[in-house]
């Protein structure tokens, strides 16, 4: 174990800066009666969510009626976070601290919902669950229970902004709500299973990228139990100097509080809980005030050593010691329930019975079941209550960005394909001007690809963020920036989260095959906005914007581990009324659509891009329009004059669009009786039912565009089976044929990329004489000048690495 | 920076077993020339990788069109790798030490293909690539060009088991491919980029799994070169104590060696490496002979304090210092091609030139190109060369597992529905037998859920293996077991992979929800697997077989966010030949579909089964049967008597069944002449087109089955639209109609869970009711019933927690 010499506290270093602070106040036994009560409250109102469904106050004898009928819920971790909750109030009650609370470990949902209920928080949001004996039965049985509340924090709890149920993220939300917060402390509960993660043994990095000025303070706390569900976890049972150094080597000054085992009395553990945390705040102020003297004076602020508290207390403390003979406190038996048995086994509600009683609820509770006056004694009010702060509810602050318009970062397309430029490069532009605009509340996040990415333009106006060491010849790095690099896409995730949740904008930018490395994060940010809409007082917060670039297409070098389109896929599959997928084909799309997306809420958004020059095709003025249609024919690209057409080339992403429009160009020039359609995608949702997606289209809209029975050819982005997914229930979705990416990849130049995976503009018009009666037989000879058109230019650009011709000779439709 | 006092060590603490080791040899100066000699051959060669394309040897003067017409590569990774390459290479093969290389830093390509060429393997492997210099002009040609080989080392690598494309995998594929190879030392090189990622820092903790006796070493080498692709890296610029703290927190005894910067000459960083490198070896021969003692002697073996060494030289030595007037080597602008315009820029070109010249490529090639005698020293021969160690080709080594038979495992069903049991119960009987029938070459991988998910019965014969601190009171925990439990999905994965990878097999066992952690290894892993099958030397290697429970559907405390069945979604975008999806809907079933994964090849199956206890359908012998089809009629439960039947009611999945089944039995019993066929799929894979899956039906099969005219009313486990997504090419396609989870869920009931989804059996009632012509005028008043039970049930359910009651009353068809 880590020893606990003086003060519960170890410094490791002796550097003058580090020395053992002298305890700012001794806080005195009274002070601590009160933390204890309110504890033993939080403790009682936590077993009875996990047990009753009656009789919540124990006025008579426990009884089976009283007991749920299925046991469900998570005891082990309750207790710890309910100790951190009460000790916390009382050092932000006293120092009056803008305080958040984030609660990592998995299932602690009984500790955080009993601590809004006795804030009062809980009832102000859910007036049904009153501060009464009423309430308090209610709070008992909507836990766990059909159609209650989940065993973890969760939207619905309020004060949190981090869900407890796949564990990982704690430490990235927090440090993702204190960025641009300098008057916030979060506190930061790390359950010692959640420490296990990559995502969480990845985020002590985050204080690297912290700014003690501009940035709030976390305040991580580990708090070992040793158990997960059914075995110890692993740093409870490393060498205590090995624990000590690991949180050294994270930059921290480790602090330690360890207590409650074989019975010590609570009272002890108190006053070395309150005594450590004092020494805690009071380093804190002085790092603080040093960063901010030192930031004055034009000196430069390196990452400090901000504090660690590690609490060991047992897993399931002050519950049953033994149940059947089998030691359950202290061990993985603690995790869920404890007594199983309650409803049916006398022995065992007789137990959980001195179990409730041994917390005095008489003492806790009035007659009428409300919380009792001296329990307040360190409870913060309104704002200030961790339960209730505004940055656990983002939406309250939440101002619109300040956003520039397009117009003067739009790319000038005097015709389509009549320049080229990079699309990402010119939201670049325009990024910066957000950027400067915004200068505390838009970040950009990105795995050290803003460059790569060709987002440049941002290091104009602003720096990335770094606390590490700075040394001569680094360029665009700086203490402190809007932009964070870090080769981690579950920190850049989690950041973002965390900075959105609390009330501010951001983006995320990612190669698009890896950005899987946060599917799973991804699905909990869904559900928990999914979550949102439905609770009337979470306001709405900001979009999460994904810029996927470095596509699929576009690996020359990288080669097949790089190439992979399916996150659209993955996120397609959560509620419609969340997602959007936006494939715009070119600069100016891109940036109407960016603009669209940063001023939206509660969404997550998906823009696919590719960062390469390419043709441009729409003006700006045409690409707004087209972006507020989201799909749309491209009049100057259709041969069909207007009339019904012999088949419809669909495209939607960049790559597609110029293949598609390439094919457009060959059957004008070989087939110039053809009427042929092109529509374009942005808009993916478009495609979709009108009554699966609040962006679908009306079946009439959409035969208007697609026919009822025309061949339609549809080049796409991603995997081909997306666009059946979201057409299959159209009337001309039997017509429908789409070319997309079929998993087939290599290191190759782009145009051996379409080809391989049949998206080329030669297989395309293959498809369309396939496919339209009557094309194969007269034009056997054009089709077969495709097949070899197709395997000349093959070998062409596999031999000499040449990417695929430019498009010539479009027209604006009234010139 | 660490420091380097005594011997380019520093122990950081006194314990007497951890006292700095006597060097055991100094290398002699010829000895180094050798290592140098080898080191610039490698050099000369990954230059030569990323620009040449002609002239592979310097015979005449560079010219533009020696040079390749695009510039697509990775050089700052590069000389690093080679520089451990060349120092590991003398050691092994000086103690002839079995050993592996893998390489983490992002695309370090150019070195592992340049070491297999010289150590003759590459050859071996790719016989078109010569040893001399026509081989080494097509070594340099297909680098990075298209059909040629990516940038980072991938399966076509000879050596490699780990792909250098996406990061952060290194570490765990190494501790992977350790496990139960004790004669083996894994060397590690850890990029600092790398480093950054969540599944490399939670990697870390694998040493406290890894057992001293039973398991190889692990060597990690964190190579600190300092840049990403435009960004300084977290670890090389944090303080060099707080490194070296972070080391020794994760375990470790860190070595340093740094050399290389201001022009230093590499003659002094050999010295230093080598001596560092014989110090290493010693302490690792030390380390594992003491715990052979202590094992020998029956007592404890604690996780000892294996080295690592901290590698820091900078970014593109011996690469160009300055171009343009701007630095280059150790900078990130050395991270790629650090001269862009050396075919038209004659100064760039030049300075490539003398580049090139610098590693003097007469020494080390002879006329023919050859690789000199002088530089094979230190090379070890035949499998001992770590680019062609059959531990990098698992392939080679695997033997087939000892499968049991299912049969005394299976559940005995005296008729459908007649037995309840948990599905993952009984096969945690059949696996504990297979863990006892494979004592070395069978693991099991999970994140803490092998109880949660009543695989329990395998520690009846083995255990949890850890080395951390064991305690009184621990249960089913010991030095040495089949089971790694650690709670981090990317760790099992990782660990599995390099276990597979490496020749041998598994089973990760996962909630189904939390298994998106590691979607983008799985892409991976898949993408691996689908080179490796084109590439003529790779041996199959065993499939990685994930088991998931505690899936979408019974999830009754944890709610929404454990709910999310999109895996399967996932993986089937990746190619047909290598992913299979299994959904059995019973115990029975479950091991004849596990029998079958175990013994798979070079595949991805993905099995998912819940693991409450349900009624059971099919006894042992149906079961199979129905698994060897993979899909087919229950004629038990079908009405239609053999003839075309009015309706097809599909499932696929444990609870789809479930609800599937007693939509007949209410169909049977209100609508007895109604013919309903109900056709069970396990293998999902059936439901595709042949022409599109390897397992896929035929047409003429698939209309059997599910008539070309009749409803379909399909309840499915997952998301709907995979049905589509499978079937839309079908005949009936029209008229399939799928329930599934539409992403409505909470904290609930399994009951209420597929009611606020429309998969229950009302609703599949009332599915029937509507799509089968004329029912839904003739039996209104038992459609409003089925409304009605459905509101009731639901009332009921939410009310009482209770379950959807049994179905009773099937009969064998035979009886």
């Amino acid at each position: 174990m880590l020893a606990a010499p003086a003060g519960n506290r170890r410094s490791m270093t002796s550097a003058p800066t580090e020395a053992t602070p002298a305890p700012r106040s001794r806080p005195e036994p009274d002070d601590l009666a009160a933390v204890d009560a309110w504890w033993r409250a939080a403790n009682y109102l936590s077993v009875g969510q996990i047990y009753l469904m009656a009789n919540p106050l124990l006025r008579e004898p426990l009884r089976p009626e009283h007991i749920k009928p299925r046991l469900l819920g998570h005891w082990g971790t309750t207790p710890g976070l309910n100790f951190v909750w009460a000790h916390v109030n009382r050092v932000i009650s006293r120092d009056r601290q803008a305080a958040l609370m984030i609660t990592g470990p998995g299932h602690g949902g009984p500790g955080v919902v009993a601590a809004a209920w006795l804030e009062g928080s809980y009832t102000e949001r859910w007036t049904h669950v009153s501060r009464d004996a009423e309430g308090m039965a209610e709070l008992f049985r909507q836990f766990s229970f059909p159609g209650g509340i989940p065993s973890h924090a969760a939207a619905q709890t309020p004060g949190s902004i981090n869900e407890g149920g796949e564990l990982g993220y704690s430490l990235a939300h927090a440090y993702g709500a204190a960025f641009d917060n300098p008057d916030l402390l979060v506190t930061c509960v790390i359950g010692d299973g959640e420490a296990e993660t990559g995502a969480l043994a990845g985020s002590w990095q985050s204080n690297t990228f912290a700014h003690p000025v501009h940035d709030g303070t976390v305040l991580p706390i580990l708090h070992l139990n040793g158990y997960k569900i059914a075995n110890s976890t692993v740093l409870s049972r490393i060498r205590a100097e090995d624990l000590q150094a690991l949180l050294e080597g994270h930059g921290h000054l480790p602090y330690l509080v360890e207590g409650g085992f074989d019975g010590e009395d609570p009272a002890a553990v108190h006053r070395r809980m309150a005594a450590t945390l004092d020494e805690i705040t009071a380093e804190i102020r002085r790092i603080r005030e040093r960063a901010a003297e030192q930031h004055r004076a034009g000196r430069d602020v390196e990452r400090p050593r901000w504090p660690v508290l590690v609490l060991r207390t047992p897993k399931g403390w002050t519950g049953p010691t033994e149940v059947d003979g089998r030691q359950v406190e202290g061990t993985w038996r603690a995790h869920q329930v404890p007594l199983p048995g309650v409803r049916d086994d006398d022995d065992h509600r007789a137990q959980l019975e001195r179990w409730l009683r041994s917390y005095r609820p008489e003492e806790l509770f009035d007659d009428d079941g409300r919380p009792r006056e001296h329990l307040s004694a360190h409870v913060p009010s309104g704002d200030l209550r961790m339960s209730a702060t505004p940055h656990s509810n983002g939406g309250e602050l939440l101002r619109d960005l300040r956003l520039p318009t397009i117009a003067e970062h739009a790319v000038d397309v005097a015709a389509p394909g009549a320049v080229s430029v990079s699309a990402t490069g010119a939201l670049g532009g325009w990024l910066a001007e957000v950027v400067r605009r915004n200068p505390e509340t838009f970040r950009i996040m990105g795995p050290d690809e803003t460059v790569s990415n060709k987002l440049q333009a941002v290091f104009d106006v602003t720096d990335r963020q770094f606390l590490g060491r700075l040394e001569a010849g680094d360029e665009d790095v700086a203490r402190h920036g809007r932009v964070l690099e870090v080769l981690n896409e579950q920190l850049c995730q989690g950041w973002l989260e965390g900075y959105l949740l609390s009330g501010r904008h951001g983006l995320f930018n990612c190669y698009e095959a890896f950005v899987h490395i946060v599917d799973s994060m991804f699905n909990q940010h869904a559900k928990w906005l999914e979550e949102s809409r439905g609770i009337p007082w979470r306001r709405p917060v900001a979009a999460l914007n994904y810029l996927l670039t470095s596509h699929v297409w576009r690996q020359d070098h990288n080669g097949f581990s790089h190439q992979d389109p399916g996150f659209l896929d993955h996120v397609l599959n959560k509620q419609p009324e969340i997602v959007r997928a936006y494939l715009p084909p070119d600069a100016n799309t891109l940036l109407a659509t960016m603009e669209h997306c940063l001023a939206s809420r509660d969404l997550i958004n998906v823009v696919v891009a590719g960062k390469n020059e390419q043709q441009q095709w729409l003006g700006p003025d045409e690409a707004r329009a087209h972006c507020v249609r989201g799909i749309g024919l491209w009049d100057w690209a259709c041969t069909d004059a207007g009339s019904e057409p012999d088949v419809v080339l669909g495209c939607a992403g960049d790559v597609p669009t110029i293949e598609a429009l390439a094919a457009v160009d060959l059957l004008r020039t070989h087939l110039p009786g053809l009427k042929v359609r092109l529509v374009n995608v942005v808009d993916l949702m478009r495609l979709q039912d009108e009554r699966a997606h609040p962006h679908g289209l009306s079946d009439r809209d959409f035969d208007g565009l697609f026919t009822t029975d025309k061949p339609v050819i549809f080049a796409y982005h991603g995997y081909p089976w997306m666009i059946h997914r979201l057409t299959y229930r159209r009337t001309n979705h039997p017509n429908i044929h789409v070319r997309g990416y079929v998993e087939e990849g290599t290191t190759t130049t782009p145009f051996d990329m379409v080809m391989l995976n049949d998206l080329d503009r030669f297989h395309l018009v293959i498809d369309v004489i396939d496919r339209v009666p009557g094309l194969n037989v007269a034009h056997a000879a054009l089709r077969q000048h495709m097949v070899d058109e197709r395997l000349r230019c093959r070998d062409h650009t596999r031999r000499t690495g040449a990417d695929a011709p430019d498009i010539v000779d479009w027209t604006w439709p009234d010139t």
